[in-house]
């Protein structure tokens, strides 16, 4: 057995645990901060002004109408920078397979932002669900029906902030999976 | 080394480590299990009627009336069960601290019902904050004038959630870190 390590080389036995990992864990951390930074800017720049315009009025929607919009927006762009200054982490992770304390940092951090990515995305739906449909019992009407464009666009940018959401729950996991591979 | 590990006893060196986090996740536990169930019922049974009726209206808010409270009774309430139904397997890691499959089954569905309760507490809360601040620009107007009680009933709910929450993200941590000492 011993000599069958040898023949492989001595970083070998190590690649096959936590290596492979350490790579998934790389590649997933790129598509979330793509997916985090796209909801970011396709939420950020959200503006709809209307065709028409009264004698008081000009319609516009904005993102930044509704403040669970801006903080969605925080949110992801606060997740996607750090998601990419994670990355030289996460390469070191590669290199240096059997690094523990550094996991743990990271493991720390990957929980925070999986909490404010999911805080803001679910967050968000609820006020997409509502401008969706409304609701009668509170008066509160859909504003689908005039901002159609601002509807779909709000709407669109939740499914990188969920996708990015399961991505760094995934991360988590991955990174207590290395750890207890150590 | 293994002469000083047998003079402390066979199940010493592990208490330091891994026991201590293992009661601690059990105390825990059962502080999130107290406070999702309480969100959920508090949340729950919100129902206000208005001391006043018209000929054909009777004020009455109930959280069903808004689906996002629906949504968020149900997961504070899946989040309640699982965490009861966690707390033997969390004794069992008290008495067993060695044992790993079992925990990242453990950390697994805590990631899981920890995204659940997130998602719960701040979509209510981006409707919470609605009903009390109204939102101009889309002609959502406060609530909370009319329907005081329901009001503060929701927002105090929330803080139970929150808790639990956070209290669920520490418990992922914790597990991560028994799983990297074991």
């Amino acid at each position: 057995m011993e000599a069958g390590g040898v023949s492989k080389g001595p970083g070998k036995p190590g690649f096959g645990a936590n290596q492979g990992v350490s790579v998934l864990d790389f590649v997933l951390r790129i598509v979330a901060f793509v997916c985090t930074l796209g909801s970011a800017i396709a939420m950020g720049t959200t503006n709809e002004t209307l065709p028409f315009v009264t004698q008081f009025i000009r319609f516009r929607a904005r993102f930044n109408d509704l403040p669970t919009f801006t903080f969605f927006v925080v949110a992801n762009s606060v997740a996607s920078a750090y998601l990419f200054f994670s990355l030289p982490l996460s390469i070191f992770h590669i290199i240096k397979s059997g690094s523990q304390n550094s996991r743990i940092v990271l493991v720390i951090l990957d929980t925070l932002v999986q909490a404010l990515v999911i805080a803001g995305a679910s967050a968000s739906a609820a006020i997409v669900y509502l401008a969706h449909k409304g609701n009668t019992r509170t008066n509160w009407f859909s504003i689908c029906q005039q901002f159609n464009s601002f509807c779909e666009r709000t709407s669109g940018s939740l499914i990188g902030s969920f996708g990015a959401a399961v991505i760094l729950m995934l991360l988590v996991l991955l990174s207590g999976i290395a750890l207890a591979r150590r």
